[in-house]
């Protein structure tokens, strides 16, 4: 056994089946490890798609990873991991880094890649991951290793492991079989006088409801989650961070919770709350849609973080599943009872008539697509009005909705749906990406391509950034206007085309359909300032 | 007078008529203020990119800067200005951070592009730049912003200002004249003696020869340079790291020195100098040609850092420029003296005659090239082969070198010559890249489309990462084959083609020599295993 070994078959224990990255001279012993080992090597145009590709890919199974080159590699994924950090994404980062007989001791000369600072790179790492080590010592390497795996898997947050050269082929001791204890251990009474005071105060409400956030999904709580809701037949609404946690079929959705800045009937029912139960939701200025937020919070039950605040009292350990399992238990059983608030799948009933050559506007784009959506899609939104839109889409049964929408890195998406599709080879990934996020990760398509992958990419062309036009418009906002749609022809695959009328649109979905096999680019041509809905409101909040 | 605008007076007053970036929320009021101010504003696709090209224009101007949104911006463009910082690049960079009255004190939600850590990205910075500040006093932020320039442009460093959103339109103390004092003062007695030992040891040498580098240019001592080289008559190398320090036309010139995997000219004349005279350059494993340096340290006198030593001594506070000065004082007048070596201009004198038909190979590629050189061009060499092979053309004089060949980030060359042709607009930028590093940044061709000018970018397409092949092949290696030619189109401007033979070579660079004002893409089909002559002996040593 190496440690290079090792550290591979601890990924695979974990159920890692890809690693996504960019080689370089101090990491290819490492990457021919990986090339004879179960994990399938996907490389990237540059690093920081790489991040992207692998935060997706962990977002979907609980673990990704990305390889890269010291210094140049490092630095250049830092910014996914950044993110990872911000959204709780557990990515484990591997560096490898120059031979330590080199680094150690008098140096006969600097070497490239590096800083003057040998340990900067690891002290970089160390702000943005839960762990971050450097497998300087084969013996102690093992420990190492599987430290920052449960750090990273417990804590969802990235971390780094520096391999230097002349480790990767070091001897150290077998990898025994894997133990990560993942589940949160909750103080027995801590729990149960959580539950009381919590269902004390949901009983005495006239009109309660619940917002749950993204934190369920991490903190494994779906199905009990679902399990309170048709139990007390609450209304409940999603945090936008938190899009999917709550099966949107349920009678009492009624969809995303953002403040004035989100669809009114949700605001309705949040905001019109006598108590509101808060479930895993990340209180930001993304979910709040605001960073004055309209929630009172002696009216609110808080569950976040191992910690329950329910008016001036707070219970801490107290696991979010362990809590929800409770409080099902703690609370009669009782029907949904929604006045005035329309089902978010209502807007599906009204028949989509295409006008074959009405000039394509943002809102009929928007209808359109919600009727396009299918069971084992993965819906990816990136950052600016695309994300906000699609999170307003209707969200199909088993459908899965994938964005970074908290940290908001422009250029998410495309690379994003790699790592997605990898991750989840029976969904089709559906992108939508304007064109400012589109220039900054383009050639990620090109990967896409390679893999044989079948996404659909909806490019929305609006020529600039539009959401910064909304706050403040200025030339920064403008872009260079590209032909889009001829890109699948310079990365050699797929087909692309450019869309400005519902008919063309019609065929597009069409061909898209019927080649479900094949990437699908579609350019969507929409007018600088038609803004769409939740843009409007934003504009107005 | 406010903060953002006395920031701005200061960048205008140490010459900065540029400045890149990738707007975002917190930074649009600063950018509103530059868009009022005589430094204008150039959008890149990506803020890693806008790095690149910042420190381009940096090595051309004497300052350049880079300006983004925190956090996902900042994040970005972290690779860019840790090669700033290895490479010894005058980059300043702003980063605007959300309003202070939301980070501090008790605080109603989280803000997007955050990490918890209020305080990450400034230590992280700290740890690649030579000052890095929070501007939170708007009192304080005149003697924050001064010290900062100072470091950055005295240490040839980049430096690090954050300025939150509510600090911009702070009212602060209006700014005095410039005063950075820039020049180094040496010790008149560690001068004299460092100049005695020296021209000593150079006196008794039978076969003394100099090894010029980069510091010769941080240190604006190239005119003393070839006045020591004029008045003694040495033989002398340049760095590849410093190509371009020494003017190539000097008799005495013998190409770039790397050892074994340099030319075998100059290394004749390096290796089998009796006594060495290294002047301003940094011992890197790039600028050796290898980890195991070759040269003796008893036969060298080296100047670096305002410290030159010789033999065992060491004189401290000795700057490179009055020694370079004072060694011509005290040396006597001398001949270039050269056996066997042929001066690398002697290449242009055999005749290219291209054949038409015949296929072309990397070393009629690269003789065709040597031949196409003028004066008032900047020769960008992306990392890999490319840059190898650049560095060993004759560069005309009045012709810039312009590399990161130390630091070596892949992607460099196509963002940087944005950044080149900016500061320097009478220039022609010709770009060397190979597909690999291509495809990091491609997207920034769209930008040097949009702003109008004229590189002519030669992507040198062998199908893979060609010098990682040379060390460890790999299906890591290979890469998507792109039509590379077919993107001026997608960007919409300019003009490109595909080459395949001597013929379409020629017909290509004629057409970028008649549309001189016009961006030139030339896609250079060379064979997977067709090696360059610096690649074929870095292979064999």
């Amino acid at each position: 056994m190496t440690v290079g070994k090792y550290l591979i078959r601890r990924l695979e224990q974990a159920g890692l089946k890809h690693i996504f990255g960019v080689p370089g001279d101090y990491v290819l012993e490492f990457y021919d490890l990986l090339e004879a080992s179960d994990i399938q090597v996907v490389c990237t145009c540059n690093e920081l798609n790489a991040g992207y590709a692998a935060d997706a890919y962990a977002r979907i199974r609980g673990i990704g990873a990305v390889c890269v080159t010291y210094g140049v590699g490092a630095f250049s994924v830092l910014n996914s991991v950044a993110a990872a950090c911000a959204e709780r994404v557990p990515l484990v980062v591997i560096s490898g880094g120059p031979r330590l007989s080199l680094r150690k001791g008098p140096q006969p000369c600097l070497l490239h890649h590096t800083l003057e600072d040998d340990e900067a790179e690891l002290d970089i790492y160390r702000k943005v991951t839960a762990a971050a080590v450097i497998l300087a010592d084969p013996a102690e390497a093992p420990r190492l290793i599987d430290g920052a795996l449960a750090a990273c898997r417990r804590q969802h947050r990235p971390v780094y492991l520096e391999i230097p050269m002349d480790v990767v082929e070091a001897p150290c001791a077998e990898p025994g079989p894997l133990a990560v204890d993942m589940a949160v251990s909750s103080d027995p009474a801590a729990l149960a006088a959580a539950a009381a005071a919590a269902s004390e105060m949901l009983q005495c409400a006239a009109r309660p409801a619940v917002w749950a956030g993204e934190e369920v999904r991490r903190a494994g709580a779906q199905a009990e989650l679902v399990a309170l809701l048709e139990h007390t037949g609450y209304a409940v609404s999603s945090s936008i961070q938190g899009k999917g946690v709550v099966p949107e079929r349920l009678a009492g959705y009624v969809g995303i919770y953002r403040g004035q800045a989100g669809p009114e009937d949700a605001r309705e029912v949040v905001e019109g709350a006598d108590v509101l139960l808060c479930l895993g939701v990340q209180m930001t200025d993304v979910n709040l849609g605001s960073v004055r937020p309209r929630l009172d919070p002696r009216r609110m039950v808080v569950a976040y973080g191992d910690e329950v605040r329910v008016k001036g009292s707070s219970f801490l350990r107290v696991g979010l599943k362990d809590f929800i399992h409770a409080l099902r238990a703690a609370l009669p059983q009782g029907n949904v009872n929604l006045s005035r608030v329309k089902h978010p799948s209502e807007a599906l009933k009204r028949e989509f008539n295409p006008q074959p050559e009405a000039r394509l506007t943002t809102a009929r784009f928007w209808e359109r697509i919600n009727h396009f959506l299918e069971r084992r899609q993965v819906i990816l939104g990136d950052i600016g009005s695309p994300m906000l839109s699609a999170a307003e889409l209707y969200l199909p049964d088993d459908a899965i909705f994938l964005t970074q929408a908290f940290y908001l890195s422009l250029g998410y998406a495309v690379p994003a749906a790699l790592g997605a599709k990898l991750a989840a080879p029976h969904r089709r990934p559906l992108v939508f990406v304007g064109d400012g996020a589109f220039q900054m990760t383009c050639q990620e398509v090109s990967t896409l391509i390679r893999q044989g992958l079948n996404p659909v990419i909806f490019v929305i062309n609006n020529d600039g950034y539009q959401v910064e036009r909304v706050f403040n418009d200025g030339p920064y906002n403008d872009l260079q206007m590209w032909k889009y749609h001829l890109l699948p022809q310079v990365f050699g695959g797929g087909w692309g085309c450019e869309v400005k009328t519902e008919g063309e649109l019609e065929a597009a979905l069409a061909k898209a359909k019927a080649e479900a096999d094949s990437l699908a680019f579609i350019e969507v041509r929409l007018d600088k300032f038609d803004l769409s809905a939740p843009l409007s409101r934003m504009a107005k909040s």
